[in-house]
C-alpha cells in the first residue's frame, strides 16, 4: 500500500497492481457496481421500506431487561432454536417445513446462489424485480436471465416465461411476491403455472407477505422445489437483519451446510425473539401502514398527470406522465423528502418514482412537495 | 414436501427429490458435513475461545442506555462509518489501508473465497489450522492445498511451503497469526518469505492478536498483496458477530462489492462501538486471560504425562502421552467441563485436546478433574 503516486515508479506499482487485482479476480467483480445506498441522514425518510414507527416506551423497557441477560462475550446459539420456533409459529411454516435462517434474505439469496455456482446454471427472475437476485448471482459468475413483466400491469408475462423456463432450465427462479418495486403481487395462477413447469427451484421472495393479501407458505406441502422466503425487515426490524427460508427439509439440510455457523448474532437472537413475543404491536403498525397505503394511494393520484400502480406492499410505484422522474427526485430531496428514483434503471421503470409509506404526517409532507413541485 | 413415505408412491417420489437435490447442487456440497457446535448448556465451557468475564454493571447499564437510542426499524448504517473509525484506533490500521467489515471473520473469508471462486483458483494454507478456510473453500468448489505444519512444534515448513507455492500459485494463502489450534505463532522470518514468494493474495488471520506479542498490521505498508484479518469476538464480544478486513484500497474496493449492504446490523454497530469506548475494560480483562494463560500453562504441564504446547493465544493445545483424547475429554464432560477434541481430526493432532483460558475458578476445576482423570 502506498500513497498516491507522485514518481514514475510509484506509476509503474500502482499499474502491477492494478493488472494482479483484475488478474486474480473473476471480471464479473470487476464489472460490479457497488449496491449504492443513499445517504439519508435529515431527510424524511421515505425510500427504503422501512416501518417508521417506534415501539411503545413500555415495550423499549421490556427489550432493554431482555438484553441485560445477554452476553455479549458467548458465541450465540449457532442453531436459533427458539427464534425459529418463534419465526415458525409468526408466519405458519408448515411443521414439515425446514427452516434457516440468514443475516437478512440478502445471506438467504447469497446462500441459495453459492450452491449452484459453478455447475452453468441459469438464474431466471421477471424484470424488473428485487436487484439482489441479479447482483448477487453476478457476483458469484452465474449465468442471469431476466424475463421481462408485462409494460401494462406488470403482470408476469406467461407466454415469455414458458419460452425462457424452457429454454434456460434454470436451476432457481425468483418471484418476488408482492414484487418489488412495482408493488404488485402476481397472479395466483401465473405462479403456480410456473411452479409446475420449473425444472429445480423457485424461490418465492415474500419480504413483504405483511402487507399483502395472499402466500404461498401453505404450498410447501404441495411442492418439493418451493423454497418461501421472508424477512422481518418489512415488519419492523429492518436493523436486526433477520430473513428465514423454508422449504422441503432435503433442500434446506443441504443450503444450511452454507450457512456460516454463528450467522444470526446474540442480540438479533434475542431482539427479535421478543419483538415477536409483542407481534401485537408489530401487527397494529403494519395495520395502520396499510390504511396509510391506501390514503397515500388515492392522494398521489389525485395529483396532475401521476399514474399510481396498485400495491399489495409497504410502498407505491407511480409514473409522471408530464414530468421528469429524476427532476422531481431532485426537487423533492430538496424539500427534504427522500424517495427512490427508478428511472435510472430504464425499461418499464422510465419516468417511475418509489414511495415508502411512512407515517400520516410524512405521507402529508410528501403529498404537498409533490404537489408544489408537479404544478410548479 | 410430505409426512415419511409410507406408500410406494411416496417412496418414489422421495426418490426423485433426492435425486434432483444431488442433480443440481455441486457435489462438494452434498459431501460436506455442517460445522458441528457442542452443546453447551450446562458446563463449564472451555471450549470456543471466549473471553469468560462479563462487564461491569456500570458498563451494561451505559450500554443498555446506548442501546435505547437504537432504531431497529431502521435499515443499519451499510458504510458503518463510526464503528470503522473506532476499529481503526483500536487496531492500528495504517491510515493508507482500506478496511471492511464482515458478520464475523467467516463472513470475510466466504468473500474473499467467493471473489476468486470458479477461476480454477487453489487456496493454500497450512495445516493444521482454522479449519473455516478449508471449509468455506469446499463450499465454494474451490481446490484447497494443505501443507503440513512440522511436527515437532508446529511451525511453517518452508521447504514444502516453498514447493506448494511454486507448484500451485495459489490465489489466496491464509497464515493464521497466531495459528489455530495448536496456539503457536508462526516464525516471523517464515511469514515474511512467504510474503514474498506468494504470487497473489496472503491473509494473515489475527483473531488472537489480542494474545499475541507480535503482528504484522504495520506490514501493510510494505506488502501490496497483504490484507490482515482480525476479529473482536476473542476480545471478548464473540456474540456480537465482528470481523475486520485492513488492506491496500485496490483489494478492498473490489472485495467490499461481494459484501452484502446491510451484513453489520444496528445493534452490533452501537454495541461494537460503545464496547471499543471502553477498551481498558477490555484490555483489562486480556490481561488477566494472558496471566491465566501462564498459570495454566504450568498447571497442565505439572500433571501426568501431558505435553503443553507454547501459546499465544487464549488457550492451550496440548498433548497425552499416555491416555486417549476421546476418552479424557468424554470424562471431562462427565465430571462437567466442555473443552475440544481435536484427536478425531487425525494428523498431527492424534491426542491433542484444547482448552480455552477461562476464569481462575474455571481453571481450577478443569486442572482438579483432569488430574483426577489422568492418576485414576
Amino acid at each position: 500500500m502506498r500513497a498516491p503516486p507522485n514518481t514514475a515508479s510509484d506509476v509503474s506499482l500502482m499499474d502491477s497492481l492494478a493488472s494482479k487485482v483484475s488478474s486474480l479476480l473473476r471480471p464479473e467483480i470487476l464489472a460490479l457496481s457497488a449496491y449504492h445506498v443513499q445517504d439519508s441522514s435529515g431527510y424524511i425518510k421515505l425510500d427504503a421500506m422501512e416501518n417508521p414507527y417506534d415501539w411503545p416506551e413500555t415495550m423499549v423497557e421490556e427489550w432493554l431487561a431482555r438484553l441485560r441477560a445477554a452476553k455479549p462475550n458467548r458465541y450465540p446459539d449457532p442453531s436459533a432454536g427458539r427464534l425459529k420456533g418463534a419465526l415458525r409459529t409468526v408466519n405458519e411454516v408448515p411443521d414439515q417445513a425446514g427452516l434457516m435462517l440468514g443475516n437478512g434474505s440478502d445471506e438467504l439469496i447469497q446462500i441459495i446462489l453459492m450452491a449452484i455456482a459453478g455447475t452453468d446454471a441459469v438464474v431466471l427472475a421477471p424484470e424488473p424485480t428485487f436487484v439482489m437476485y441479479r447482483q448477487i448471482g453476478a457476483s458469484l459468475g452465474l449465468r442471469f436471465v431476466g424475463v421481462s413483466l408485462r409494460e401494462a400491469d406488470f403482470s408476469l408475462d406467461m407466454d415469455a416465461m414458458r419460452d425462457a423456463i424452457r429454454t434456460h432450465q434454470p436451476a432457481v427462479i425468483f418471484l418476488a411476491y408482492p414484487n418489488n418495486p412495482t408493488g404488485n403481487a402476481f397472479a395466483r395462477e401465473d405462479v403456480l403455472e410456473v411452479l409446475k413447469l420449473a425444472p429445480n427451484l423457485v424461490v418465492i421472495d415474500e419480504a413483504y407477505a405483511p402487507f399483502a393479501d395472499s402466500t404461498f407458505m401453505p404450498k410447501l406441502a404441495e411442492f418439493d422445489q418451493l423454497l418461501v422466503m421472508r424477512t422481518l425487515s418489512k415488519l419492523g426490524l429492518a436493523g436486526l437483519r433477520l430473513g428465514l427460508l423454508a422449504g422441503h427439509p432435503a433442500w434446506i439440510e443441504q443450503l444450511d451446510k452454507l450457512r456460516l455457523p454463528y450467522n444470526i448474532n446474540v442480540l438479533t437472537q434475542i431482539s427479535a425473539e421478543f419483538a415477536l413475543s409483542k407481534y401485537e404491536v408489530l401487527d397494529a403498525q403494519v395495520a395502520h401502514i396499510r390504511e396509510q397505503r391506501d390514503a397515500l394511494s388515492a392522494a398521489v393520484q389525485a395529483l396532475p398527470a401521476v399514474k399510481v400502480y396498485p400495491s399489495q406492499a409497504n410502498f407505491l410505484m407511480f409514473r409522471l406522465l408530464n414530468a421528469d422522474a429524476t427532476e422531481v427526485f431532485g426537487a423533492l430531496k430538496q424539500a427534504g423528502v427522500l424517495i427512490k428514483n427508478l428511472h435510472p434503471a430504464g425499461g418499464l421503470l422510465r419516468q417511475c418514482l418509489r414511495v415508502t409509506v411512512g407515517t400520516p404526517t410524512e405521507n402529508q409532507e410528501f403529498i404537498a412537495a409533490l404537489g408544489n413541485i408537479l404544478k410548479a
